[in-house]
């Protein structure tokens, strides 16, 4: 076999048979391979795309260029969830020991910020002595104690997607749907789950703004998901302005404890209603309810009991967090700066423009431009008032934290300019536009009230 | 600026500007940009073009990498031609010497075999002694005493482009137009030329095998051309058959000599109907005659008189070679075996597939496979029977020479398999098909009998 042909073949829009997606991946993991080829290849993916098959292939080679976890022994049906990015998408602090406490094991392995978004690891990281370098061994120990672990994707998790996200990252050839399936599903397979639910955000903050895109690659998640025995849900979620008030490392996790404890301020009912309906789908998979709706209202009573907060400490003590912050999240220190963004007219919030408070927010410090940069778990920002909101001038838009005394107005003013005010109030859009399933799409129609 | 971000431009459809070139082309000829950047950008190009600014643009930064040499002060016009290759394309070996005899200087930098294509310099260095890698003083030595200079590309030569060229090669990104374009062009510009003439191939044996694609470069590489101030004219040829009736490096060299000397043998009609038309056009562009079809008469004279002849072995001797092998080609080892392939039908020959009877001559020892292979210049093909020949059951069509053994049946069944015979004659085509200049493309059309 020839890589330059398996290029061009792929430049001209041929389908790759097996052999030749295993000769490829599999060179490029042992090195024989080069970067060079293999980006040319990838670019050619964008173009060309593949065909259902070859993403699968590509899944399953992708899955077991390293270990697949083993959960047999644990009791229960496993269920992850994965979200495509957002910003300020603090929904796995609260749903993975929500779903825990309703009886479902959740298996997680997530991810750090990238781009504009930020990372559960990097969230989890900023509380006190947290960690989610665990080996696969204490993967497992946790789970089964537990029903519940967070950790980040070890060396032996797929490590070809490890080294191939490195390169399609500096080579502008992320925005592929079938390489962006294949990355996340053999993360996610390797797991260990049996099922999963996927939350892939749209909008201006998503790294799919258009909604048609955003069901385009629910479709394959579920489709690869399926095809490899996993019972697969996903929902497409809005993400035009950021999710909840907190956008930034330890910011999120104090909203997250918020919202466990039962404290859901103005501001984080987005936040709650995807949790719910994302934790409800997660109980109902596994197997603890006839419906997604009774689902949320098992999570609703996992909320109001304290079981919820409660899994919470004990997920945060069993991986070496100090919960003393958990209990008491003032003792956390603060940022040097916080300066408030006023409002200079009077009107409504029309928009908030969520890709620029994201990258607002790496500027205060929350995130990284650089792979070796350092995050500062305090910077970020509080959203004070969101989309459909009425303001006067001069009312608290936003307030910012951060220890970077140099980026303060650049930061001042790209809030400012983030946010859209209107004379007339904003028509309301649901959080949850759809669900996508084997049989297709549908709008998303919850027999409850959302709240 | 950001390297991803002028990639993710390119892949979208953007157009860059001149300083966003010069930072990737720049960048990466320092190796501040990986060739892994490099790659996705150039299949982007690939997939989405270059406008004509920006194919300028990228054709002056190719040139400018490098030396321009000056010949200002050698008088007349200097003309080069360049041909995008072909399988027993030796129109070179005898166009040089015949316009250089004509009064045209030609400064003439060549390539090596690529593909299933031979290439000038591994034909001249066939002939022993004689020497192509001049310095840029000596190649200004030479033309100024011989008014005519004939060597490879030197490391002061466009250095962006035999870094990126080495690039497309390995990564399936060869076949672009404005990368073409910027690739030949820059060279040529580099050589310091009046004007150009360009061959143009089109046909199963040439790179560019739709007569649409063919004129699409052709005009490419005339827009560039005139833009830098050259008279530059393009012709479309056929490349259906192998040119002429010798394929492989000393077989072309014999079959030039014969040509030049007046001994056009059966089955050299088409090769010389080529070199008459494109030197005639060379001496047209140079100032010596009113028109192209004059040139082609001065031409003739040329030839008739020995002048052309004289002229080679004037070249052969300035760089080092032993006239005496062109002399006397009889003194030149042969191969160690020569087969015969057979006609197995009568009929007529109706196409010889000269892409397959270029990668024949590769497994001969003709060519290489990979770069560091060593050429037998003895290896090649000789073509006895021609598209349109008459041919009895048992027939001579072709003779292949090499010294691997192992290699005899498949390339016998290669050779013998490239030759498609029929019942009955085929249809006539013209060899130039069409020529383009700056008001278009147009039918070729001679006063003068072409042969």
């Amino acid at each position: 076999m020839n890589v330059v042909e398996l290029i061009r073949r792929k430049r001209e829009g041929e389908t790759l048979t097996k052999d030749q997606l295993q000769y490829l991946i599999g060179g490029y993991v042992q090195g024989a391979i080069p970067d060079y080829q293999m980006s040319a290849f990838l670019m050619s993916c964008y173009f060309r795309g593949m065909n259902e098959e070859e993403m699968m292939t590509f899944t399953e080679l992708m899955l077991h260029s390293g270990v697949v976890i083993d959960l047999s022994t644990i009791p229960g049906i496993k269920v992850d969830k994965h979200s495509t990015g957002g910003v300020g998408d603090k929904v796995s602090l609260i749903l993975a020991p929500l779903a825990a406490a309703c009886g479902v094991p959740v298996p997680m392995i997530s991810g750090r910020g990238l781009g504009h978004t930020g990372g559960t690891l990097d969230k989890l990281e900023s509380i006190p002595g947290f960690r989610t370098d665990l080996s696969i061994e204490d993967y497992k120990r946790v789970i089964a104690s537990t029903g519940l672990v967070m950790i980040g994707q070890t060396r032996e998790i797929a490590p070809a997607d490890k080294k191939m996200y490195a390169l399609r990252d500096v080579t502008a050839t992320v925005e592929c749907i079938p390489l962006i399936a294949g990355s996340i599903m053999s993360k996610k397979l390797a797991e260990g789950i049996d099922a999963l639910v996927l939350d892939v955000k749209t909008g201006r903050g998503a790294f799919m703004q258009s909604y048609e895109r955003s069901v385009e690659l629910a479709q394959a998640l579920v489709k690869v998901g399926t095809s490899f025995g996993k019972r697969t849900l996903g929902f497409i979620t809005d993400m035009n302005q950021p999710l909840g008030v907190a956008v930034g490392n330890w910011l999120e996790v104090v909203e997250s404890i918020d919202c466990l404890r039962g404290r859901v301020g103005p501001g984080s009912d987005d936040l709650m209603e995807v949790t719910l309906v994302l934790t409800g789908a997660m109980v109902h998979l596994g197997g603890k309810t006839a419906s997604i709706d009774e689902g949320v209202l098992r999570c609703r009573e996992a909320l109001a009991s304290g079981a919820a907060y409660q899994k919470f400490l004990e997920l945060v003590k069993i991986q070496g967090g100090d919960t003393a912050f958990i209990e008491d999240p003032e003792r956390y220190p603060n940022a040097a700066i916080s300066i408030d963004v006023h409002a200079t007219a009077r009107g409504y919030v029309g928009s908030i423009d969520s890709f620029e408070v994201g990258l607002s927010s790496i500027m205060l410090g929350a995130g990284r431009e650089k792979v070796d940069d350092i995050i500062d778990p305090k910077a970020g920002i509080i959203i004070r008032k969101k989309v459909g909101d009425a303001v006067q001038e001069g009312d608290v838009l936003a307030t910012f934290y951060t220890d970077r005394e140099g980026v303060v107005p650049a930061a001042h003013d790209r809030i400012a300019a983030a946010y859209g005010i209107q004379t007339q109030a904003p028509a309301k859009s649901p959080m949850i536009v759809s669900v996508v399933d084997g049989s297709g799409v549908r709008p998303w129609k919850s027999a409850i009230s959302s709240t």
